[in-house]
């Protein structure tokens, strides 16, 4: 596969950053990951103007332009892609490359920027029958809201999950469900949507806010109010939602069978119009 | 400047690594910082013990062997030091290469190591004046324990301090004062030691423990219990610990003059116990 970094476009293998790039040191960076469908970027937009609200709240000075664009054109291009692909593309600036201090250099250093394009087919067993998911400590740092490639905690939720068993893990924050480690999570209990607001304490996703605008279209109300763990089992329906999954409905939490114990009934018709919305729009 | 990364030894501008390092992509990596007297690493074992330590809460498979001493006996022979240097050494090891995912490979990567040795004088005016110091919201992740390369939130606290006109800051978490943003913190009131005792919320500084022991040497009372932002006026003395300033007497806190604005007399004590113990062991 052929990658992009720091205007170059090469092998995988071969694309190599340095050692002083305060990502790789200090986690000094942030990213978007983008759906593509049918070729072209979903909801770049909202993707670019929240990839320039990290970059701002990191104190990066880094002004988005058209790289995007340009970018993801290049290596649709050059990796010999299809429209029909399914495509995750991915592109993450970071403060750039400077001697090891912890505080930022007078002389701002380049920004650097890494990005690809790979095929990623969506999970359809989970869009389908949906997933069973844990409950996890929510370690993250205070700005959950900043798109950092500070992960660490999201990795080892996400990996300790997956060692025992669950395909993802939610996070708890004071007792209260926050988010999954790479999605948003949403409730439906007595046909009303509730999901945490969009403090510091959640990435604010652009699937997320997507499927709000799609309730409100839908007469479907929404409270933006997180979950308390106690009242997991009063709930109708659970459904996670994200980039590359969608739409994912979610079947049981720890050993709780949430509803029927399978996709709900508001889930899968959420899962329609997002569809029908992506039918009408790049096909 | 010569510096290791994966097995060579390479210039600082030549020596990069993989865009799909975990370090680069998640700040999936741990690191040390050790400071060099008279050409000897200090407190070598005390600093692999938690460098393992923090590789294992990460579950990062790697154990330490000799890596350190002969890098670092690599690193001073190829950039020609002398002994009378004054030398920061820093190591990372970092989960390695893999496709991005959050979850780990099953095929576990090799482990991606890069180091330096720069020569780095301590700051004597700050040594002997002392600083001026901030607070700020601890908005680190709950792992603080881990001395993770997941800095972000250090880089931030540490250079909005400086654009305040102050040496750093000191992290507050739920009302207590836990450390700064690269070092630990000590105040003294009515000779006794008050430190945060080593939990997740604080990284157990080398230093620090150090200076605990020269407490118990020297029949310095300690407390290991934080101290509330309220109650800073009341100190009589404070400091910072570290790898690389040693002992730092703070002499104001936010608008909070601590004693007389100087120095203190237990902090010159352990600067002096501190001192004679690297003159009686490194020279």
């Amino acid at each position: 596969m052929i990658v992009y970094v720091n205007e170059k476009y090469l092998e995988e293998n071969d694309a190599q950053v340095n050692v002083n790039d305060r990502g790789y040191l200090f986690a000094d960076g942030v990213y978007e990951g983008f759906r593509i469908y049918n070729g072209k970027i979903f909801k770049l937009q909202e993707h670019k103007n929240r990839f320039q609200r990290s970059l701002d709240e990191l104190k990066i000075s880094y002004s988005l332009k058209d790289e995007i664009e340009e970018v993801f054109k290049n290596l649709f291009k050059k990796n010999n892609y299809l429209k029909e692909d399914e495509l995750f593309y991915y592109m993450q600036i970071t403060r750039g490359v400077a001697p090891r201090d912890h505080g930022f250099q007078k002389e701002k250093p380049k920004a650097g920027i890494y990005a690809f394009l790979s095929k990623k087919k969506i999970n359809l067993d989970a869009y389908n029958n949906g997933v069973k998911i844990c409950t996890t400590a929510d370690n993250r740092w205070a700005r959950c809201d900043i798109k950092c490639i500070s992960l660490i905690a999201n990795c080892l939720a996400k990996q300790t999950a997956v060692e025992d068993g669950f395909f993802d893990a939610l996070f708890v924050h004071d007792g209260v469900i926050t988010e999954g480690t790479s999605t948003n999570v949403c409730f439906i209990k007595d046909d009303i949507l509730y999901t945490h607001a969009a403090t510091n304490r959640i990435l604010s996703g652009v699937t997320r806010n997507f499927v709000l605008d799609l309730c409100k279209e839908n007469d479907i109300k929404v409270v933006e109010f997180p979950l308390t763990t106690n009242k997991i089992s009063d709930v109708d329906e659970a459904f996670l939602t994200g980039t590359s999954g969608e739409i994912t409905p979610i079947i049981k939490i720890d050993n709780i069978t949430i509803g029927n114990g399978k996709s709900g009934k508001i889930t899968k018709k959420l899962q329609k119009y997002y569809r029908e919305y992506v039918n009408n729009n790049f096909y």
